[in-house]
């Protein structure tokens, strides 16, 4: 399998630590997002909305959507899981994952930010957007796994939620959010960093890495 | 089980649309979005994104963020399916929901609306910020089933996407955006507001409508 991705993208992060956990050796490629090659037409052809990451699947197959493709690893490759069992912890698993996935990754990404400074908002109050977009989300995430045990955001074991808490937490770190207050969410990542799954995946490790 | 949710929130029409497709009555309770009624103490100790919608079960767990509600009443209602079987056609399925649910419905949803505003864009650029991020966001969602059988979004059936997509329609025109040359979508949409379970979700049947 290929993934095509970027090793900045946080979505393009999440499906390496997912391949990580699950065992599964890949080909890296790259599009380089400052450079626009995510939007080039041989890419848009089998990524409409010109968004890595991409898995091109062994029958050549193109799998969109970094969540999407984390389920389908996980129905393909179940061991070991993503998710847990029971079906009210796998919904609130999956509603930690799309709280970062939906409602902070999509509002800071580049094309958000670039369209903000299109609309004439000048750098520094971008980065201020993105920040707080960061601090605000991910103030409602420490408080959705505050009562959940530790040290991962929900248990002893990685889950979806560690594999988007991680890559956010490198954006809003990024951005100058200030995330010292979220207690639980920092033991989640210092125990995922721990991980090889996950310390294989970071950023400044890939090939692509400037 | 209770739904808390607001008519006019795209979020919670897919969940009205799930809970019909299963045949699962439930409770409707109202938060009102403009009134900030999703931002009071009570609401944010269940739902701490202080996003609508949230479903309550009959154990009285509170479960957020529509996909993940979805998921759960898949695993725990499967008949009739949401998702096709194959692992490759539901992460199709997926990509497409995602799509939509990661990248254009929190980019143009009311807390970003109004965050727009508060960094001084006034409200004519605002509603324009509306209507480019649905068009272009449905652009893509138009190529993602180009040579997927209809009517629906994927086939003969509705899943997931068609549920995702319905709702975003409705927010898509309501902000202006051109959406008529979305051959594929609007078969898709026209199949299925003929189907009950989409006929009785549309947000001017819900008892907070106004």
């Amino acid at each position: 399998m290929q993934l095509i991705g970027y090793f900045r993208s946080g979505a393009s992060y999440r499906v390496r630590i997912g391949l990580n956990l699950k065992g599964i050796g890949v080909e890296h490629a790259s599009r380089h997002l400052r450079k626009g090659e995510h939007k080039a037409p041989d890419y848009l052809a089998i990524n409409p909305q010109g968004l890595v990451p991409t898995l091109v699947t062994d029958d050549g197959q193109h799998l969109t959507q970094s969540l999407a493709i984390l389920e389908w690893l996980e129905e393909t490759h179940p061991t070991p899981p993503m998710l847990p069992k029971d079906p009210i912890a796998r919904a609130r698993v999956r509603a930690f994952a799309l709280a970062i996935s939906c409602d902070v990754h999509p509002v800071q990404n580049l094309g958000v930010l670039n369209k903000l400074k299109a609309y004439g908002i000048d750098e520094a109050r971008v980065n201020q957007w993105a920040a707080e977009t960061n601090h605000d989300g991910l103030a409602a995430c420490e408080k959705l796994i505050a009562d959940e045990a530790g040290p991962f955001c929900f248990g002893a074991e990685p889950t979806l939620a560690d594999i988007c808490l991680v890559p956010q937490l490198v954006n809003a770190r990024r951005f100058g959010a200030d995330v010292s207050g979220f207690k639980r969410l920092l033991e989640a990542e210092a125990a995922a960093l721990a991980h090889p799954a996950f310390a294989a995946a970071v950023p400044e490790k890939q090939p692509d890495a400037e």
